[in-house]
C-alpha cells in the first residue's frame, strides 16, 4: 500500500489525538439501519486500528433516531465483550439523565453532551431555546462528573448555520466558555455543515485564546462537505490544536447540506498527519481495511479520497 | 446559493491567479470522446466565469490521445469565433514544433510545454530519457519566444511518482531551474498523483527560494486524489505562491492513481479563496453552473465537493 512521503513541518505539533466518531456521528446519519453485530464489529476493528478514542454511540431515546435505537443494547454488548471499559475509551453521547444512567450501567468512563451555537439548530435538533440547552445538560454534566466520568461537550454550527447563515464569533466563544466552566474536559467545535474556511478557523481560535482558553481545551470537528476540512485542520494545528474528530471512511453525510459528504474521513486526516510525521498511533492500513469492510456492509463506496485512491 | 463567510488571513496574498486547466488536463483524462461543440461551449462558459487564463487543449498528434484528436480543429474554431486571441488568454499545450506551428496559425498568444521530474514518467509519457526531454522542448520554447509567445512549463511528478515512489527535492529544483533558464515565463509544479502533504510543499518551495527562484515564477498544480490539494494550496499561499491550477468540477481523474479524483476542483479552490477574501475574479455561481451543465454532457456527477454540496 502506498504511503505518503514524510516531511516534518516544525511549526506543527509532534503528536495529535485522532478522536474517531464514525460509529456515532457517522452511523447516525445513515438512512438504512445497520445491524447491531456490524456496529459491534466496527467498534472492535476501529479500536484495533489504534485511535486513542472511539465514540461508540449516542444513548438517545430509541424513538428519535432509528439508527441508534439499539444504543443501550450496543453499550451492554461492548461491556459484556470487555471493550467497555477497555484499553481504548469508548465515549458515548448522553442527551439526558436517562442516557447517562445507561452509560453508567454499562461501565462507560467517557461521555459527551451536545449543544448548538445557534438558536435555530438548538430548536430544530434539541427542541430547546439557546439558553435552555444548558439547563438540559447541566444535571447530566454534574452527575457525570460526580461519578468520575470524563465529560466532553460538542458545540455544533460554530462556523455557519443552514438557516441563520453567518455565526458570530463572540456567540461561539461565549457558549464554549460556558460549557468549559460547567466542567467539560474538552470542547469540540463543530463545523456541522462544512462551510468554514481557513481564516474563520484562525479567527475563532484567536478569540478563544484572547479569553484565556488554550488550545488544549479544544478539539476541532470538521465536516468535508465543501472540501475544506484538511485545510482547516492544518490551520487549527498551526494555532496549537492537537485533537481532531474524524469518521472512518468519511462515514456520515450531513442531512443539513445536500451532499453525500459529511465528516472528515479519518483516512484523509491520517494521510496528512503521516505525511507530516505527526504521531497519531493510528494504523492507516487497518483503518482503510475497516472502511473497505464497511463499504460491503453498507453497500456503497466510501467518500474518503484516500480509501478510493488506495482501492487497487 | 450559499457563499462562504469572508474572514481575511493577513498572512495570505490579497489576490490569486486561478489558472483553469479543465478543457485540457481535465478532458484529456476522460475516456469517452467529448464532441467538439461541447469543448467549444465549455471554453466559452469558462471564459465567461472569469478566471484570467483558460487552457484550451493540447496540440498532440491525433494518434496519441483520442480525446484530443480534434485539438487543431478546436483552436481553429476558437480563433474563428473570436475567442483566440480574445480578452482571456487560452494557452495550449504544444508537445513539439508541429504543435507550435498549429498554435501560431490559430493566433495563440500563450503556449505550454510538459516535462517530467522523474525518469520513469518521462519514458512512459513522453518516450524520452530525463535529459532528452529538454532537447525535445528546447526548439519549441525558443521558436515560441521568438514569435513573442508566452511559454509556460509544466513539470509533473514533483512530489511522488507511481513507479519510483519518493522524488528528491533537488531533482525537482534542478529540472525547474533549467526550464526557467530556458525561458519559461512560469513553472507549474505538478503533484500528478496527488500524494503530497503540507510539509513537502513547504520544503520544495523553500528549496526553490534558496536558489533564488521566487514564488512569482512558480505555479502549483495539485491533484486532489488523496484529498490534500486545498491544505497544500494554503501552505503554498503561505510561501507566497499566487498562481494555482485547477479544473472546473474537478474534471479529470488521474489514470496513474486508482481514483475518480484528479485535478483540484476549481470550485473547491474558489470557495476557500472567497472565504479568505482573496480576489480571483472568478464568479463561483457561473463556474458551478458550468460544471452542472458539463455533468449532463458527460453523464456523470462532478467529484467537486462544492458542486455536490450546492446541488439543491
Amino acid at each position: 500500500m502506498r504511503r505518503p512521503q514524510v516531511v516534518r513541518d516544525p511549526s506543527l505539533p509532534e503528536r495529535v489525538t485522532v478522536y474517531e466518531v464514525g460509529p456515532r456521528d457517522g452511523l447516525q446519519n445513515e438512512a438504512a439501519v445497520v445491524p447491531l453485530e456490524v456496529k459491534v464489529e466496527l467498534v472492535r476493528r476501529l479500536v484495533a486500528a489504534g485511535p486513542p478514542l472511539v465514540e461508540a454511540t449516542s444513548l438517545v431515546h430509541p424513538r428519535w433516531v432509528p439508527q441508534l435505537a439499539d444504543a443501550a443494547e450496543l453499550v451492554a454488548r461492548l461491556s459484556a465483550d470487555g471493550l467497555l471499559p477497555g484499553g481504548t475509551p469508548l465515549p458515548v453521547l448522553v442527551p439526558n439523565e436517562r442516557g447517562l444512567e445507561r452509560a453508567l450501567d454499562a461501565g462507560c468512563t467517557h461521555v459527551a453532551v451536545f449543544l448548538s451555537a445557534t438558536a435555530t439548530f438548538a430548536r430544530r435538533n434539541l427542541n430547546r431555546g439557546l439558553d435552555e440547552q444548558y439547563a438540559l445538560v447541566e444535571p447530566v454534566m454534574s452527575r457525570a462528573a460526580a461519578a468520575g466520568l470524563d465529560v466532553r461537550a460538542y458545540l455544533s454550527m460554530c462556523f455557519g448555520d443552514p438557516w441563520e447563515g453567518d455565526v458570530a464569533v463572540g456567540q461561539v466563544v461565549d457558549a464554549g466558555r460556558r460549557l468549559l466552566a460547567m466542567g467539560a474536559s474538552q470542547l469540540s467545535l463543530g463545523d456541522t455543515i462544512g462551510v468554514a474556511t481557513v481564516g474563520q478557523v484562525t479567527e475563532l481560535l484567536r478569540a478563544f485564546a484572547a479569553t484565556g482558553t488554550g488550545p488544549e481545551a479544544l478539539a476541532m470537528h470538521f465536516h468535508d462537505t465543501y472540501g475544506q476540512a484538511l485545510a482547516n485542520t492544518a490551520a487549527a494545528m498551526r494555532a496549537g490544536i492537537t485533537t481532531f474528530d474524524a469518521s472512518a471512511g468519511g462515514l456520515g453525510g450531513c442531512p443539513y447540506a445536500h451532499s453525500a459528504t459529511g465528516n472528515l474521513a479519518t483516512e484523509d486526516l491520517v494521510w496528512m498527519l503521516d505525511g507530516l510525521g505527526v504521531q497519531t498511533g493510528v494504523d492507516l492500513g487497518a483503518l482503510v481495511a475497516t472502511s473497505r469492510w464497511l463499504e460491503t456492509q453498507l453497500g456503497r463506496p466510501s467518500p474518503s479520497r484516500v480509501v478510493r485512491a488506495l482501492d487497487d
